[in-house]
């Protein structure tokens, strides 16, 4: 089937233009297919082993044939799971409809799409996660943006805060337990952020994927707050390494919730149900297993950094949570994307720019794969950047 | 968290009003909390037992840890496996280029997306799968109408082509393999409709989920031409009894697929590893696996077809496909929305009204149950009719 190259999309369809993130996974395949091996550091697709009891209640769910639809919002036992286990740590009252269930990727395009109009201004504190970078393009949204610095240790500030509000958003979106520089924000400082928030009547979507992952420093979640134009999205994928299980979940007012549950019903009608059957199981055990994650990750990211000191051109912050580095590479006067495609290319090592975090001068390191060839890829991009 | 009422959406969140089906599900779900026994003729999701062979390859794939990340676009091997089966069937080349995976829900949004802007003329022809309404809606694109009759079947006729073009629509959709008429369309009157969409330089979406499941009349499929402006989506749901699994698929010019992709990677990333690699291994059992399927639903829709004629206030056109009875219940003198709710609270049957499909005065009976709740349910309605 040839198709013409002038036929014409909308203007959503036009604004459609990938990520570099993917580009450079596409040629590390390419490589790897030559039959030379590729140092993965691009992808955030933890290697840890997921809970077996979540893989055995999934494989037990599908032998019972339990492949049909679920409603839209989620099983009403992992909507009433999240919220009870929420409630517990916040001592508060959260119920299952406050809890929508879909993956967190998509919930960050649902949320903003229910909420903000094409002339809508979103606020986005940079390095940002390339999804709101993305979903803020497709919706057509006037994205505007903050840039946090390394001199702060990439915290927010109460002046990146008065900034972002002067740009009179719609929408502000946070991401404490930072993806990619692994900040975790003061509760001083999010405490303001709602309090000016609330007198400029902006909606905040907090997205707490990495909360749970904090290892240096105690993590403050905004769900600590009650504004009713307050929306918290996070995810199971990293917390229990199954991020192909794409099961996330928003919490917020029940107008906001039920809203979301409608746009999966028309995007997508429902996920599956062996798939959420097997993430319950796993709800009992999250404190426990994150616990374990959180030491682990605490350590490797102690050891990934000193492989970077080795390089006098390379220095990064030491992350509070996550498993990822950012990695400042402004002292070898490349770009960061020639950076990134010649350390794929010369010393096969896949890695992400900044500039796919709206952040030139820096690169993503993901540390979460196999440790040894993580370790590898590090040494093999500090040899890279002393022969500059 | 308490939000108040007042709360603004964007014209968009505004516009996701949700489908009757669901809200009869909801009603259901609450008959039976309360004890008693509700027949289920709502939903399209077959309780046939899926080849175990996707089952048992799925859990395979858990077991051997592939819960991380596939491609945006769909396995390889996945993209694969679809084109050389269609090419083999047309005899024509596909290749994975033209394949995209993605649930075939969301696929109809993320074509309309990318296509349409708010003033583009969709066309679709009612009765109409809720979700053609609720996705047109939700882009906030000006859908228009041209009805089918029972007169004719609900077959498409030419006259019906021409009116849909004189809409001067961007896009219209068909769906042969009907839901919920079960009608399949001519081969000529498909023909006819390509050659004016061409003149008129019209795209073209063409949802063949159920063409698999034509027991009566031989199925043509719109993949016989070569129009750069004609897509196809189709899904393995409702072939392999696995709705639960959210696999489908689109094929159309790489232009377009790929457009998709990029879609898919702003909106959720990408779907499981296991419940593809599941769908992989089914593929080679399409034909044999359906031709039971077809056996079976063509026995089942005969014996069903004849509980209704045992009321002279219904009456429906035998399916030439797929697993529904679309009931002209216009006899009873009832609103097809008061036939269900009564239907529902006196005779405790589930079913779903032709409004739902943009056509008053009928209902679609769900045939694809546990067979004996089925008749049950039908003999109700039945009884229902009969008391009126």
């Amino acid at each position: 089937m040839n198709v013409k190259s002038d036929l014409k999309f909308s203007k959503r369809g036009d604004a459609l233009i990938g990520q570099e993130m993917f580009h450079i996974l596409e040629r590390a395949n390419e490589i790897e297919k030559s039959g030379e091996k590729v140092y993965h550091l691009e992808l955030g697709e933890p290697k840890m082993y997921p809970p077996g009891r979540i893989i055995n209640k999934t494989i037990i769910s599908l032998l019972e044939n339990r492949v049909g639809y679920s409603p839209s919002g989620g099983l009403l036992a992992l909507r009433k799971e999240i919220a009870s286990y929420h409630s517990e740590k916040l001592n508060k009252k959260l119920n299952f409809q406050n809890i929508v269930i879909s993956p967190a990727n998509l919930l960050i395009f649902q949320f903003l799409d229910i909420i903000c109009e094409v002339d809508d201004i979103v606020v986005l504190f940079t390095p940002a996660f390339p999804t709101y970078i993305a979903a803020c393009n497709y919706i057509g949204v006037r994205t505007r943006t903050v840039s946090l610095s390394i001199d702060d240790g990439f915290q927010l500030t109460k002046k990146h805060i008065d900034e972002a509000l002067s740009l009179k958003p719609k929408t502000i979106i946070i991401n404490s337990g930072n993806n990619p520089t692994g900040a975790v924000y003061d509760k001083e400082v999010l405490g303001y952020l709602l309090e000016k928030a609330v007198q400029k009547d902006c909606w905040i979507l907090s997205d707490e994927t990495y909360g749970m992952l904090s290892f240096n420093k105690s993590f403050f979640s905004m769900l600590n707050y009650n504004y009713e134009k307050l929306v918290i999205i996070s995810s199971f994928s990293k917390i229990f390494s199954v991020p192909g299980f794409r099961i996330g979940y928003l919490i917020s007012g029940s107008t906001v919730s039920d809203k979301i549950s409608l746009s999966s019903s028309t995007l997508y009608s429902c996920l599956p149900i062996f798939t959420q059957e097997g993430i319950i199981i796993g709800t009992s055990i999250m404190d426990e297993f994150t616990k374990q994650s959180r030491k682990y990750y605490k350590k490797l990211s102690k050891e990934c950094a000193s492989i970077i000191d080795e390089s006098d051109l390379l220095s990064c912050t030491m992350p509070d949570s996550g498993f990822y580095l950012f990695i400042d590479i402004r002292k070898t006067k490349l770009d960061d994307m020639i950076f990134c495609q010649r350390l794929l290319n010369e010393y096969k090592t896949a890695i992400t720019p900044g500039s796919s975090f709206g952040y030139e001068g820096f690169i993503r390191a993901s540390i979460c794969g196999n440790i040894k060839e993580v370790k590898k890829g590090l040494r093999q991009m500090v040899l890279f950047a002393n022969s500059l």
